[in-house]
């Protein structure tokens, strides 16, 4: 069974972005193996902002050959995007209703796992559906006092159990929960 | 000089207390040697609030002698409790006014560290006012999703260096941080 990976930044107040958007406080550091979390996925979750602004996200020609790469890796991934209007793009399957079974479905494929992007709405859902299996945390070395938070108004208290901890040379620590079933 | 040091729990979303002021996820787990923090510092400064519900404590007669000594070497320490409102009490000094002249002249004095308990708004002080050395935050498995925040509208970003992790058996990590100057 694929499960659903939550892998994302967070500041240390548990904000993913701040009041105007602003995720210049993200540090992607070579220690981080971002190349190894995606060769271990072949399937990504957008919501349909998220999938607007990162989905078909090609890098500038002048990047460094590290974030082609990561960009070509990326878009071989099978999209998904959830969202209630009906789109059509020949890059991504949509889903626009009972995204439980839909998602039921999915898992249930062969190959590797999937990774849940975001953004904060869709990752609320699937808090609530309990559909998420891990969960990635990367706590950023920041407080902003104010932004977006990855934990908004949820329907429940969401308990979790620490499996792994990874600590990188920027001060990043990677915080790696499974919901306590 | 001692240090001023800003020592507690929360959850993955960066709350103190839930909105109901719920602290019932809080864990004190064995492996997590706070009498090796208290014993670390002779000073406790509070908030108002905090110094109201905290600053005279005691624990019921049945509660464990390890609470009993807890609460006997928390009473032990100085206390200083900063309010704009003038009151006074034999077991702790009131700091009604310039809060940085009267921090500068107590951490000045002989001794070990301080403790800065809080609340929030205290807190919040000072880190507006720079006044805090070290963050020791202990990060519970835990996402409540709504409830007090930590960090609240700080007037600038506060950016941190990670010194040290502690991982503890109940799955709480400690995240030690001082501010990047």
């Amino acid at each position: 069974m694929k499960k659903i990976i939550l892998d994302l930044a967070v500041t240390l107040d548990g904000f993913i972005e701040g009041p105007n958007g602003e995720i210049d406080w993200c540090i992607m550091d070579d220690d981080m193996d971002f190349e190894g979390f995606l060769s271990s996925i072949d399937t990504i979750f957008y919501g349909r902002v998220s999938y607007d602004m990162w989905g078909n996200y090609q890098p500038e020609e002048n990047a460094s050959p590290e974030e082609q790469n990561l960009w070509k890796a990326v878009h071989a991934k099978n999209k998904y995007v959830f969202s209630s209007r009906k789109r059509e793009d020949k890059n991504a399957v949509f889903v626009d209703s009972d995204i439980a079974s839909a998602v039921a479905e999915i898992k249930k494929q062969d190959g590797k796992d999937i990774w849940l992007y975001g953004g904060a709405s869709l990752i609320k859902t699937f808090i609530d559906l309990n559909l998420i299996d891990v969960y990635r945390i990367s706590v950023h070395p920041i407080a902003l006092g104010k932004g977006k938070p990855l934990f908004e108004d949820l329907k429940d208290r969401l308990n979790l159990q620490l499996i792994k901890t990874n600590i990188f040379k920027s001060g990043v620590v990677q915080l790696i929960y499974e919901p306590v079933k």
